[in-house]
């Protein structure tokens, strides 16, 4: 039976739109836009809060452990949206078959014992640039490089910050591919092709 | 046209026999042990020297920058065989499609801006250990488990030290498979498809 495949991606590596063909090639579901509005209900957050802090982590927030009083400590809205995505997740998986993309589902799911196929897409900075400036207007050669710098490191992070594991760490993944050498189409038909055989 | 391929490998992930399968199936030669032959006749080492040394080495080992007189350093046995290994692989590569196993071929290839398809197979301690233990004999779990961690501390030092690159870091390839969760004929396979369409 096909698995449960999770996604992560580098920002700019097209690793959301090959998950979307996956999901669509194996008529299975796709996960990642659903998935902040289920957090949305569940947390009680706005989807645009979801968006951009539901990969992303400032881990000097708002995290007091107050040992003398206790053991009380506070969480900050992103551990209660990281709370809140890890559960959206496990029911999603739970249902069978599905893509789910990025937000730690590789961790989240292998922890929790349910059979998954991780799998990773990552491209050289060159590729990344071209397939963003193709996509999104008003942004400079320039900025963009720094911004994909600063959204890899965002993403190394919160996955630091939440699993205690390296983001990117081959260890992690069943498969990784390289989108910006090998081409979204051809990272499309192995993924389905390996999918078939996991 | 079919790309030179270059496997890098954990120990006991099985990445040599699927380098061996996959020059099989596409019917292009695979290097291995001819290398271990060639750089022996180019260096003037035995083959069990380059064998034992070819992927490793002591960085603090003989070298001295003695600046002061000059710019004379030694190059110590293991830098002799490394400098031979990259000449062979480069003859290797340049004669046509092939597989090499190890050796920072991947690194030294990309360098010289040969075509090259770089593949790294991993696999868990679990998987290797299963593995390594039915092929070889006299080797006690506990000491299998010793000899794994020290092979890989070994791959990625003499990589750090020849390539100043990370051994294993998701940016130096194209395809990174786990072995033990895909088990190796479907690597064999994934590997072959992918050098088609290259």
């Amino acid at each position: 039976m096909i698995p449960v495949i999770t996604i992560s991606r580098q920002f700019g590596s097209g690793g959301h739109s090959i998950g979307e063909q996956v999901a669509r090639e194996l008529g299975i579901p796709f996960y990642d836009g659903e998935i902040v509005n289920r957090v949305a209900i569940e947390s009680g957050y706005a989807k645009e809060l979801i968006e951009t802090q539901g990969e992303y982590t400032n881990p000097s927030a708002v995290w007091f452990d107050m040992s003398s009083a206790g053991s009380l400590y506070f969480q900050s809205p992103q551990d209660e949206i990281f709370i809140a995505q890890k559960k959206v997740i496990l029911e999603c998986a739970q249902k069978g078959p599905c893509v789910i993309v990025g937000r730690c589902a590789d961790y989240i799911l292998r922890k929790e014992g349910i059979r998954c196929m991780n799998v990773m897409i990552h491209a050289d900075m060159e590729h990344r640039k071209k397939r963003v400036l193709e996509r999104y207007e008003n942004i400079s050669d320039v900025s963009i490089e720094k911004r994909l710098a600063k959204k890899d490191k965002q993403r190394k992070t919160y996955y630091k910050y939440y699993t205690d594991k390296n983001w990117g760490d081959f260890t992690e993944y069943d498969i990784m591919l390289d989108s910006g050498t090998l081409g979204e189409r051809t990272c499309v038909s192995t993924i389905c092709a390996l999918a078939e055989v996991f």
